[in-house]
């Protein structure tokens, strides 16, 4: 990697490329193309029209539309040759042959979510990425894993915080959302596959006095008071990277607590507590009227896609880390957030809000890989950034928090 | 009709078929047999080894099995002729079909509830039943309709109740299981497929101020106070054959309120809540991976049938019907009900609750008939039984109400 104050002032061509450009694609493809020191950014995606209604959007000559089957692991080291930096917005299926690519062709990675366990979903976990930091070492890139809003800058905030305070106990991701949407009686954020994998299939981990610890999905909830406008929400104990995260790089000053919760609105629960009492939550396939299915399918079938929300999804989402600890031997409880209104979203980049409130991180992060802003080639997690150049960096890319 | 006395010295052959012998079937064939009055009842059903099993209950001598397709009208007729009496305890796509085939042959009728409405179920609806009352009428046999625990009973004890009152504004049938099931989710005491239709297809239809209301399936809802041991539940307005009957006969003392609560539980509600925000509430078919196939069978499928929640279904269930009105000036509040425990009604005939407890009605219900006790030949609902006659049978089949 070559150093800031060359990319600074753009003496070398610096090429992104952007791998899947839905809503957080997009969002990610147009912050870092209004960058000076970004001079393309390659638009990957297996829907043509779609890379060329992106590339639309970017700044003249800065946008390299291109179909992509990123199955194809021929067809994908050819888009990602000659580039700095992949920025991987495809599922988390893609990460290790997304990785494994970069590898191959000496191109720096980055992120928005792990896949796994692999026996349940069938994709690889965070430990088969973090294996291949040897790997990034002796090839001397970088990969800079799940840094979206949560996980990426949840785990900053708590990185952050962690600096701060003298001891930290508990650091408790809450992701929180007061949305509705106009015509629709659910509404995922995010991918629906995802959110059922999340919070239905996978029995949610967090880290207790020394051990991870699972339980029964949908069984753990209780409120918290989000900041205004998004207010007091039921949330939810779920499967996500941070527990783990946490555990992993924050544990040193008395961890005893590594967990997440999430709003989840009472329809979507009962959806997902009905689907598993009929015996559907797997993903299997069944036999069922002289056809087989996956029941899984079935369901996401039913539910709107995030693209079928864009522009009718109204309320904000509150994306934050407590930490509770002591600083000079007084408790403390501090909470470090990010909120984002999806009609603000809407107006901005014409996507919903956590299109952006996960964009905006993933391309700080992009940012601070391509500007050999992390602590050197290899593997890493959010935590393991400079918080001081994140934070800034997303004030001054409009996710700004609190 | 021969008149009672012919009957209780067993003068001449008395033959009730009995069509449909799943477990009220059974209950009502069981209670049948044990009269000295009834010589034989045939049993019919399209399942011949369950035939088999219910006749080896029955007294010796007096069960005639009969494997029965109900759909084949010349097998059906076939079956009938000679009878009495034809108890129908088939679902109520069979309501008209057996009616006719009992106009045909000279049989007197009987059922335990209504389809319909048409349009939305596709089955017959009262109406198309009661318009039967003339051919009844010429061919000198009756018919009385709707005779079970709920309808049936609940109407008889609105009679009793309308009877003994000076005004009757307000008539609310209240249904509550306080059950639940060793090894299941959701536990439907009678038909899974009747349950769906009654509290998620049809919107629920109300009499209130001489108009009849509908409003949207699973809006309505309060709690009750049933009598121990059932005791409070959350119940919810369905629809149900009570508040058009009550309306159409019990009108006249100043009736402003006929409707029909049930008790629910939180699951079951999930589950069709989130079925119908699935877009399923509907017995259409729907394409999906290459098959077609009605959503509404696939959520039959996956649950339990009242056989096979047999002997694992424990607490009780009680029917009963609230008055409210006035006797010489005071206005008073009155609920007459039926209470039968799950476990007692698996000891006394292997069946659960709602089995017994519907059975029973609609074997004392058949004793009117076969003992000439209605008021003539022609169509009735159980609201035109003379309620001393009904309850008094009631108590001395061990349906004891309060």
């Amino acid at each position: 990697m070559s150093d800031g104050s060359d990319l600074a002032r753009g003496e070398r061509h610096m090429r992104v490329v952007q791998l899947g450009v839905g809503s957080v694609g997009e969002v990610i493809a147009r912050t870092l193309a209004a960058e000076p020191d970004v001079t393309e950014v390659v638009l990957a995606d297996v829907d043509e029209g779609r890379v060329q209604e992106v590339a639309a959007k970017l700044p003249g000559g800065k946008a390299s539309p291109r179909r992509l089957d990123a199955r194809d692991p021929e067809a994908l080291r050819e888009t990602l040759r000659g580039a700095q930096l992949a920025v991987n917005a495809l599922v988390p299926a893609f990460n290790i042959p997304v990785m494994e690519a970069c590898l191959e062709v000496g191109v720096s990675y980055l992120d928005l979510a792990a896949g796994g366990p692999r026996e349940i979903v069938g994709t690889p976990d965070m430990d088969e990425q973090f294996a291949l930091d040897g790997a990034f070492r002796e090839r001397g890139i970088s990969a800079l894993l799940f840094c979206g809003i949560d996980p990426g800058a949840s785990d900053v905030f708590a990185r952050a915080l962690y600096d701060e305070m003298d001891t930290v106990e508990r650091l408790i991701v809450y992701d929180g959302d007061n949305g509705w949407a106009e015509g629709y009686e659910f509404a995922t954020s995010f991918s629906p596959a995802i959110m059922i994998e999340e919070s239905l299939l996978l029995p949610p981990e967090r880290f207790e006095d020394g051990r991870f610890l699972l339980s029964e999905p949908l069984t753990l909830s209780t409120e918290f008071d989000f900041p205004e406008p998004v207010g007091r929400l039921r949330v939810w104990h779920i499967d996500h990277e941070e527990p783990a995260l946490m555990a992993r790089f924050l544990a040193d000053k008395g961890l005893r607590l590594a967990t997440f919760y999430i709003a989840l609105p009472d329809p979507w629960v009962e959806l997902l507590r009905s689907w598993k009492r009929l015996g559907f939550a797997h993903k299997d396939e069944i036999e069922f009227a002289g056809c087989r299915f996956r029941p899984f399918d079935l369901l996401v079938s039913r539910l709107p896609r995030p693209v079928d929300l864009i522009g009718k999804l109204h309320g904000s989402v509150c994306v934050g880390t407590l930490a509770e600890g002591t600083v000079d031997g007084q408790r403390v409880r501090r909470f470090m957030y990010q909120v984002t209104s999806h009609d603000e979203a809407f107006a901005r980049m014409g996507v919903q809000g956590t299109g952006l409130q996960t964009g905006i991180p993933a391309a700080c992060g992009a940012l601070m890989v391509l500007r050999g802003e992390l602590p050197g080639p290899g593997v890493f997690a959010p935590e393991q950034l400079d918080p001081g150049t994140f934070l800034r960096l997303m004030t001054e890319h409009g996710a700004p928090w609190s």
